[in-house]
This record gives C-alpha cells, sequence and structure tokens, in this order.
C-alpha cells in the first residue's frame, strides 16, 4: 500500500477484535496509534481499554477514553426522538444514531494529536462502516480513513486468531470459537445479529436479548409513570428531573423490568441486502410511545401530517449515514420548529411488553372539551358551517363524477 | 324549506337516532323514505331493523338489507392494510373506512329505486358527515343530501326523545339518559368516544371497551398462529384458507382473547378540532404487524421506503373521506404494484396484548443468507465495492466540508 | 343580522366596489369604519384614497394609508422565491403571497384602534376570501370577520350601483358597464381574470396586458444583467445595491421591457373549480431563474432534492391561504437553512420573454472543475470507485432479477 | 484479469472511441465481439457501423443494428413526459432516458447470442456507467458487465489514439486532438459537456449547439400549432395523425426552427459531483408545455397535486439509473392512473425561444364556465358555502392563536 497513514485514530472497545486492528496497524504500517473509547452507556467498563492499551504499547498521550452518554442523548438520541422515527416502520435507530457521535469524536481526537487517519472496526458487508466513514468525511473532507475489514488479508476466522497469538493479544476463551451472534450496544439499545438468527424463518431464542426480560417474565402488574416533556424532550419522570442520560438510564430499567421494547425485524441495509437483527430499546419504545402522546394535545394537525410524511425519510438518512448531510440538517430545523409547544405531562401505562398512554395534560393544549363535546353549549363551532366545508371539497369531486355521466 | 326532498334513502340502524330521523324525513318533507340497513360485521342483528321500519310505515319493497361483510373486508378493508395505513401513527382508520362502502350502496339503491335524496345520522361536528356526503357526491353529484343534525331544529337530547314519544318511537330504557359515550362499530374494529372520554388526561374506563378483554386478562399463555399471504392479502389463518370477512373475524377473536389491538387516541379531525377516542382493531392490530412482517422479506427497499413515505398522505385521504377521489385511486394503483410479491408465511405470536412477528417465509423472499452471513463463503457481494460506494456517496459531503473549512 | 360589528378596519382602496362596502358597513350596521389602504406597488397612487374616505364620513384618524412595499418583498416575496415556489408548475403566486400581509396590517390596525371587527373585498368564488380570512383568524382568533360579497342582498352589479347611486358614490363612466375583466396588483405581479378569458380554448387579448409588453413588441436585442444574491435573497444588479422593493422594481422594468414574465394558465381554485387567469410577473419571472442558476452552483443534491420535493406542498400552503399556518413556518424553517450559502452572482440574458441564466459565480460554489474535468489529473476522485457503488447500488436489482428468473 | 468475459455484446455506434473498445475487447480479453447498433434518432447513419465492425473482423451474425425510435419515443420518452419529468427543476432527462433502452436491448441480444457479457462506453465519472449497468443488472442479474473507461490501462488520449494507429483503426482528423466538447445525442434531445463548458461562469459558445437555432436567429413570426392528445400522449399535430417517432421528430424541426429548448444548466451528477450541460430538447421542450396545458382542463387539483409532489423522486430514479427499479414501476403505475382523461387539443405559439399555451380543449374538460363566471347564474355554487368552508379551515388556526394569546 502506498502513502500508508502516519498517525491513525482508532475506535477502539478494548475488546479482542479491535485489539487485533491496533496491532494490525502497528505492523502493516508501522502506524502510531491513538485510540479512542467511548462510554455511550454500551453497559462496559471502559476503563480496562486503557490498560490494554497502555500493554499494546500506546503512549499514554494519545488514549482518549470519553464518556459521551449525555452529549449522546441530548444532542442525537432527543432530537431524533423529536420526529417519532422509525425505520421501515419499526425501527428506532438505535445503532445508527450512535455511530455520528463516535466518528465527530474521532475526528476532533484527530485535529487535537496532529493524526492523519481514523480507523473503525466495523465490516464490509454493514451500514456501520459507510456511516463512520459518511461521518469522517463530512467533518474532515481529506482524512485518510483504515477499514481493516475491508483491506486486510486475513481470510478467516482462524487466521484473526492466530494473528492474535502471534502478537501476544490475550483471547477469552468464549471468543475461540464463532460466536453464535454478535452484538452492538449503547444507552439506546442493544442488537443482536447473524448466525443463530440468520434464518427469519425461526424464532429468535430468548438467549439473544440482553436488555430486556421477556413479557411472559414481566411482572403481572402494570407500572404507571409520568414523563414530563419540555419543548419536545423528556425532561423528568414521575415529577423527578433527570438530566438526559439519567432519563434514558431510566426509562431502560422500566422497560426492561416490563419486557418492553423488543423487536425481531428484517430490514434493508445501505449496501443492497436484507439483513434480520434483534433490537432491544426498553426506554426509548417507551419515549416513542410517550412522545406521540404528548404531541396529540399540543401540536395542530398541519405540523404533525407534515412531520409525519417527512420522517420516512429523514429516518433513511440517519440509517443510512448521512446525519452531518444538510439535508438531514435541513430536515431538523422543520422538525424543532415544531416542537415549541410540545411541553406538558404524560402518563404511560408499562405491563408485559406494552407501553400504553393513558393520559396527557399540557398548559399547552389545544384539545378543546367545549368544542368537542356532544352537549350543547355555547362554542364557536356552527353545525351549519360543516354543510358549507362539504360542499366546497365536494366540488370537485362533483365535477369529475358529471364528466364520467357525460362519458357514459 | 324550498325543495324538498321526495323520495330518500336513508341508512337506517334500526336504532332509536335513525328512527327519529327516519320519522322526522316524514313530517318534515313527507318524503317518502327508503331505508337501507348494512351487515358490517357490527356485531349487531340487521334483520329486526326490517320490522321497525314496516312499523314506520315503510313500504316492504324500500328496506334494503344487504350483508356487505365480504364486500368491505375484500373491497376496502384489505386494500387499505395493502398500505400499513395509520393515520397520525396510530389509528387503523376502522371508521373512515366503512363509510364509503355505506355512501356506494346508498347511491346504487337511489338509482334503483328513481330517490332524488340520501340522508345519514353522522352529526355536524365529527368526519362522518365529511365521509359519507363525499362519497355521495363523488358517485352522484346531483344528489340531494339531507343531513339532519345539521338541519333540524331540536336543540336538546331532550326535545329528540319528546319527538319519539310524540310519534311511537319506542325508547329503550338506556337511551332516556345520556349515554356515558358512543359507539361505531363494524367488522374491523369499534370505536368509543364522548363523555367520559372527555379528559385525555384521565384514563379511558374499562368497561367502555367492546371488543376485547384487556391485556391483564387475558391468558398468561402466548398463542402462536401463522397467516398465509397472497399478493398483499390474508387468505388463511394456520393453514385453514378462508374468506376475506371470515378471516378477519378469526383474527378478531384471537385479538379479542389476548387482549390485542386497543388505542387510547387524541386525534385530529378534518373539520377542524381535536377529538379523543378509543379504539378496539383487535384483527387489524394483529394484520398489520403480519403484513409489515411479510413485507420485510418480499418487498425491497425502493419499493418499501416509496410505500411509507406516501402511507400518511393516503391515510388522510381516507380519514377525511376521499376514498372516491382519483389521487386515492392513484395511490393504490401504487400500492397494489408493490404487492405482487408480497405472498407467503408470517408467523405471530399473540400473547397479553402484543402481536409479535416471529417468523417469516416465502418462494417469493428477497432475503439471501448466503449474501448477509459473516460466514466466508462463495457470494455476489465484494467487501471492495464497499469502499466505492461510501467514496461516493461521501464526494457531496467532502465539497460541503472543503466549502465550510474556506470560508474559515 | 344579530350581534352586528362596531368597529370595522376595511381594506380600502379607494375604488368603486370597496367604497360601495364602506358605505355598506355604514347603512348596514349603523359600523365605525376604519379604513386601511396599502400602497403595495399596484402602481395606483394610494393617497387619493383618504379624501375619497373622508368624504364618505371617515374620521381622519380612522384612516391608515401604509406603503408597505419593502415589508412585502422583504418578508414575503423573498423568503417564497427562497424555495423557487411556483403552484402547478407554473403560478408564481403574485396574488395569493399579498394577502397575508394586508391581513396582518388589518389586524394590527384592529388592535391599535379597537375594532371588533375586519372586512374585505374579495367574492365568494375565488382563493382570496380564504387567504384573508385565514390570516385574520390566525392572528386573532375571535375577530368578526364581514364579508360583504358572501353576506348583502345586491343581486347584480345593476342594483350595485343603484346603491352607490343612491349614496353619491361617484361613478367612473367605465364603471357603468360590466368590466371585460379583471384585475389584481402588486409589486410582485398583476393578474387579469373573468369575461373576456373565461373560455380557456380562446387566446387572451393582448389588451388584458398591464405590466409587460408582448415579447414580439420587445427589442430584437439581448440585455444582459447580473444579479447578486446573499443567502438566498438578491442584493444588487449589476453592482448596484439596492433595497428589496427597489431590486423588484427594476426587475420589473426590465422584465416588462423584454416581454418576460407572461402566463396564461387554468389553475385549481381551493374553493374547488378550475379558473383562467392571466398572469405578469416580470420581475419574479427573471429572479426565480436567477436563483435557480445561483442554488445549482452553490447547493448540493441533497439540499436541493429535498427543497423541491417538498416545493408544491409549500406552494400550496400559500395558495391556499396558510401562509400563518405552523407548518408553513416549519417549511420556511427548513427552506430557510438551506440557503446560508446561496450568496454569488448570476448573469441573466433578457430577450423577447426569455430570461436565460449564461453565467453563475460563486465564494460559496461547490462546482469543482478538477472533479469534472475530462482531463487528466490530480483528483480525489478514483474512477474505481464507481464500479463499487454501481455494483452496491445494482444489489437489490440484481436480488429482484433474480426472484423474478425463478419464477419463471 | 481472471475469470475474462468470453462473448461480449457491445453498445457501438461505429466511432473512434467504442471502436478502440471493440479492439481492446478482442486484444485484453480474446473475446468474441457482438456489436450492436441503435437508431434512437441521433441523427446519424447507422449502417455504416455495420462495415467498420465487418473490417474489425465482427463476424455477420454478431452484427446487430436496429431502428429503436419508435419505441424509444413510444415507451420511454412519451411514458416520462406523462409525468412533466424535470430533473433539479429543468432538465429534461434526454440522455437518462435512453439509457435504459439500450441496456435492454443488449441484454436480448446476449440471451440471443449467448453472450455472458456487456459492455458499454461511458466513461467512469458520469452518470451513463450507472444509467447503462443498472439496468444491465435489474434483467440479467448474473451478466458480466466490461466498463472499459473504469478497467483498461490506458492513461492519457495519446496511449489511446496510439492503440488505434497500432490496430488499424481510422482516426478521422478531428478527433486527433481534444474535442472541445463531448455530444450525446438521441431523437429527445442532445447534451453538450466539457471542455469549452467548464466554467459555469463563462456563457456556452453559440457553436456547441446542435439542434436548435438561437432564438436570436429565429424568424421575428410566430408559428401557431396543435397538438392533440390522448390519455396524456400526444397523438397529432395540426389535424395529422403521427407515429410516436415521427411526431417528435415533427415538433423537434418547429422547436429547432423557432430557437426552442435550450438549457444550460449545472446539474448534480449520481456520482457525486457537479457538472455543467448544455441541452436542447426543442420538442419535448413544447411537448411538456403543452401537456402541461392539457393537464389544465382535465385533470383534477387532487389528481394533479400528487402527480407535482412526486416527480422530483421520479426525475431522480430516472436520472440516476433506476428505470427499472420497482419503485419506478410503482410510481408510473400512478402517473399512469392520472392520464385516463388527458385527452383533447392544445394550441401553442412558437416564437424565438418561447413555447406558450394560448389555448386548450378537450371533451372530457373539467372547466365549468359556469361555475367560474361572475355573471350571476344557476350554478352548483353558494357563495355562503364558502363561509363554511373558511370557517372549518380556520378552526384549528384559531385554536392555535388562542394558545399564543394564552402564553402572553
Amino acid at each position: 500500500m502506498n502513502n500508508p497513514p502516519k498517525k491513525v485514530v482508532l475506535a477502539y472497545s478494548g475488546g479482542l477484535d479491535t485489539s487485533i486492528i491496533l496491532k494490525w496497524l502497528q505492523t502493516e504500517f508501522r502506524a502510531e496509534v491513538v485510540t479512542f473509547t467511548a462510554d455511550l452507556g454500551q453497559g462496559e467498563e471502559v476503563e480496562p481499554a486503557r490498560q490494554k492499551a497502555l500493554l499494546m504499547g500506546i503512549k499514554p498521550e494519545n488514549i482518549f477514553i470519553d464518556d459521551l452518554r449525555e452529549e449522546f442523548v441530548r444532542d442525537f438520541v432527543f432530537p431524533m426522538f423529536r420526529a417519532n422515527t422509525v425505520y421501515e416502520g419499526q425501527y428506532l435507530l438505535g445503532t445508527s444514531i450512535a455511530r455520528p457521535l463516535i466518528a465527530k469524536r474521532q475526528i476532533e481526537i484527530a485535529r487535537a494529536v496532529g493524526a492523519d487517519a481514523v480507523c473503525h472496526g466495523a465490516t464490509g458487508k454493514g451500514n456501520d462502516q459507510v456511516r463512520f466513514e459518511l461521518g469522517y468525511y463530512a467533518l474532515e473532507p481529506d482524512i485518510r480513513v483504515v477499514a481493516p475489514w475491508r483491506e486486510w488479508d486475513f481470510a478467516s476466522r482462524e487466521q484473526l486468531l492466530a494473528f492474535a497469538e502471534q502478537h501476544q493479544i490475550p483471547i477469552a476463551k468464549d471468543k475461540r470459537g464463532d460466536a453464535p451472534f454478535s452484538v452492538d450496544a449503547n444507552l439506546l439499545h442493544s442488537s443482536s445479529e447473524g448466525k443463530v438468527l440468520e434464518d427469519p424463518a425461526v424464532e429468535a431464542p430468548e438467549y439473544v436479548h440482553q436488555r430486556t426480560i421477556s413479557p411472559e417474565d414481566a411482572p403481572d402488574k402494570p407500572t404507571l409513570i409520568t414523563i414530563k416533556f419540555e419543548r419536545g424532550d423528556p425532561v423528568a419522570i414521575d415529577g423527578e428531573r433527570l438530566s438526559p442520560a439519567s432519563l434514558l438510564t431510566k426509562l431502560n430499567q422500566l422497560g426492561h423490568d416490563n419486557g418492553i421494547g423488543r423487536l425481531d425485524l428484517v430490514e434493508n441495509r445501505f449496501v443492497g441486502m436484507k439483513s434480520r437483527g434483534v433490537y432491544e430499546t426498553p426506554g426509548g419504545a417507551i419515549l416513542l410511545a410517550a412522545h406521540r402522546g404528548m404531541e396529540s394535545i399540543t401540536l395542530d394537525a398541519g405540523s404533525m401530517h407534515l412531520k409525519d410524511s417527512i420522517m420516512p425519510r429523514y429516518a433513511g438518512l440517519i440509517y443510512n449515514g448521512f446525519w452531518f448531510a444538510p439535508e438531514r440538517e435541513m430536515l431538523q430545523a422543520l422538525i424543532d420548529k415544531s416542537q415549541e409547544h410540545v411541553t406538558g405531562t404524560v402518563r404511560v401505562k408499562l405491563y408485559k411488553g406494552n407501553a400504553t398512554v393513558v393520559g396527557r395534560e399540557s398548559s399547552h393544549s389545544l384539545y378543546d372539551q367545549e368544542l368537542v363535546t356532544f352537549e350543547e353549549g355555547k362554542t364557536a363551532y356552527d353545525h351549519r358551517d360543516a354543510a358549507g366545508f362539504i360542499k366546497l371539497n365536494a366540488l370537485r369531486l362533483r365535477g369529475l363524477a358529471k364528466r364520467d355521466l357525460r362519458a357514459k
């Protein structure tokens, strides 16, 4: 390879695969490696990554370990939920939404340490490679991107393990054989893919689930909570004001305990193939229901219908890795504009897989009991207006019908 | 009123309200009334309407009672479900989708009997008046429409009841007082609105539900079913081939027994106000989940994303009463075109409010295990293609980033 | 009429029709009338309206005459042109965009003088009544709206003229008979409708045109101009910086002289009928071409395609009178976000009806000659990337084709 | 290269570049070459390609020369024009729409002759490579595609010419030097790109234009024509019924003579860069104007607005090469459904670059003079209906305004 990278910021988990990548960057390119390990709420300690990096010869000043949980939820998860975003009708985009933040932080570190390259551990068949790299290029157009899974010559798991052994990379026993499935996790969700999940006709085994108990195992008694929203974002649960990450953590626990947020999906990847995943988004599933409930009394029809109509496009952009593209930002401007009055409180019942809105109130409510009531009363509404409304809406249809009759 | 209707086809349920309307048409206009009573699966006997009509002086040849259940499901419900249609993210449009069929049949009868007018019993604040009347006008542009609730002079429930008594219309005891809520029902759903439901902050009482037991009361054991689809429509359950109405009836029973398909919603009416309804669509909720599951392996990304993006518009048209508008038919042509390969079998788990797809198979499947597998193997997919794919998708973003850097 | 208005702000042109309305308000309701006359660039003096109002007994402090030209162009016309807005593919919305400003100013005056009602002179068949009234209600929800053309009892032009004579309203000779067509005008455009234009098969006579000479009469020599844009709005012509209204005035002159901006259109009114209008938008037609030219080098594909896809909806909202609706504002937020870099200069050739972009330059340009050139050279683009790009874009299509072949 | 193609169907123009490709296929792969030359109305004789192919050793049975003009216009151009398709607001897609037909025919020939590969002469930076190859793969998923410009080792024009000389490929004198621009042409349009057009600030020189005289050179006298449409497609000019290709040929002549259909555009290529092209679509420009005119009286608002809103997506699909994708076919189903009544006659005035609709008539017209007239008369329209129409459309806005006032 001509023009080898000199100094590479690697997204480093501390696990076997990214350790192999770290070593490969050192041996293949003689590159100086800078490790970046983020706590995005994946549920694993991040500090051990420091020790591992040091053992592999990374200089202390080249080791970056950041707690990004608050930024992740505040600047990525919540903005996305303002749009009630689902991909292909169902997927809450838990993996997709974390990638741009990792990419952004890698570029910031690259600038800080004067690195000329960045590197990620995503495979060559998935969406994540796209999401990472579009993020990199959007922020630093001339950065050198290293994608080991597309570049190296290892042709099998065996060769990878041999390389690891050769370089004294410790291999946990359970990594010797093939994993029965692969996992991605952050504060919003965990996903499982591959191997035992590859036949979409076969039910996902219970053991692939990481973040929720099954509805069957959940308590046979509902849990009622209230979620308070301000301008489209949740800010408190049961009256307790919480930071974004703390709030999502708490929702996750509530969702976990009630078997909420599981999804078994066959989806269309950006790279052109279908894949099957099992997603668990316990807190996100509750949040989606609650946010819709909050909007139901605070958004007017025009705003809601416009939002709904652009949502699939917005979801597709995030799924495909275009978080930093101007059209995503344009859609965000539209969405954020709609949330100015999405403020109030929603009550949600959690029960064995269900998150059901059972009440909503808001000082910004557009719901007008006087207007809608069957009761007689003084109201702005005159029944006879409906006649004119219908007549003019029908005028076009009547014209069409007359033409049809004429043609007969 | 000048130009009174001479012969009116009334959508007649046999109940108190439409009986009052019937009498009012007779007394107010001296009109000949033709009653039309449809069995749309609302769960009430329709034959008693004949006796009531006869008692009110309707000529036998002016009494029409039709079982429209098969036509309803085949030509209205199933086409709508092909689009995974939900209004405002959640509502399965159970009431909306029945109105055009009633309107269509009323017009057919009007033509057959030489009537100059049609009449419905929908109030002046709701969507149904719009749906009925847009349907009438789209099919018979010069028909005279009578909408009693907007036209008569009764100013209170008391006056209506007095009119009923005066004309010997029998009043069931429970109709004396105000009903605590009002109900609409057909084979797809039942809806409850008004009175006890008017405060959206207050949970809907259990007793408003008509078609489902609560998830809490449902058995603590999952039920597994398979649904077979052909070209987008369900045709069999657990291997048993069923007519459209029979199939939906069976799904309704399954949904009922497992507490599936409840929705408590504040929605935006076409006439400009918000209202709160409790909807139960037991079979429809299962069907929606299953249809999405079937599409997930048989539709490609392009088709699915296009469908998803036009769905809100399609849902809005149905909700607003534009079933017979050309733009609804244009969208239907698009949707139907997409369903040619939506054929196969889906397994669904029903459990305490949840309808979860746990397996899908199809001879039309686009899912390609060879392609997606982590395993090495001969496959059409070359990892290196992803590099070029990303590079060209990034080209635009890089150009934007260079401009931004230039501007600094 | 019960509940007559007490103090009414009338949109008053000083012409015959609004003078009749003025008098009618006085006689019908004994209402105190406040006149509001706006200079929107319609090309008529507005001061004469003061004298006329005084003659009809309006108190001096109840006469409002405002020059709104700058506000009109800056806050209404230019924001609309940022979206390249056309209704039904062609109409530049010259009438539609003026109505919300008039409505807004009437409400401001109503508040200032303590009026309880507003009144406009739009007829009962057109779009303008809707635009005025939606504007009123959106800004002052409980305002009393008086729409004389829908309310009074005059059944013919003769009766109107008789009423005018009876109240000593002077009638210009050419208003005695029926006008051969009706006109609306402001700084953006003039429109002609009715009578001689009512048969869409017949060519519009030359004499209906008010703001342009015909292409045939325009000079046989092109005029070249440059228009400078900043953040989406034009700011200078041929290097001369101009205020919004001055700039549009100058473009109008240029368009007029070169026969640019005529449109003969059959359009769909919001109230359900088709109508035929002749529109002249000389400056606007040039501006639209120039703005598209400016965007062509400063907007990326993602932004441009998103804008194009939402434009018809945005145009429909303006046409239908929803300028002050939140969904229009949401779309505006999206559009405005896209214009941050739409800065630079466009050269336009004006010639006998044609406004042709012949050159564009910008320090914000995204056009990269290095990238696109056929010449060999150092560039970011690697031909081989295209292979991977195509392969992955084709992957889905190949899967579909394999299914089709399998089915045979 | 491993796995070399054995028998290749080459899209062969007979020109220098594709002759070099032909020879390269023979020398590089020892492949049997099948030439395919299509008459798409590009304005060059196709028969000479036979002689050239024979001279280069192609077997007579391996030479395919087809006149595809009628199929091109009937099955590709006209369906596209039904949607009033323009890319990025302006481009009539003249190049894009020809590619799928060429690809389709190459695959048909490959099947007929048992070829395992197809080959095109499009470069590695443009859109055409994508369009060809997506077409190939969509029709024959496992076809081997040879794209010489991305694959061979020639690094300069000189090397190419040297290869040509070495293999006795005749080189026309004017091909010795670099062409000042490159051209693509078919019956719909001709495009010019590159070299002298690469600076978008500089006006395109007159000599790049191939298919039109300039508006300045066009006669100073308008030409009036009538175009008859049936179900959305033009079928006759001035009363003379013509086949699709003959009709477009005639429109081209009319457009040519009147300087109509020139476009100087900077556009966004699918492969991520901007390019500048000069397009001439004389007949197409007239057809677009006429088709819109025909629709203006035969399509209702709902159909037209839906069409307009999906058009940009449809245009993007064609531009990007997805003609054979199911989502294009779904959109086509929607579009075609709308055209059932687009039947009638349009009069168009052609004058120095302008194609202006001056009249339209149709027995399918929805224009109703009775309805729209200012004249008094018996009509279906009641002015008072407008009041109710406005009131209910305003209800939502009034609710919003009340909330805003409440908040103050």
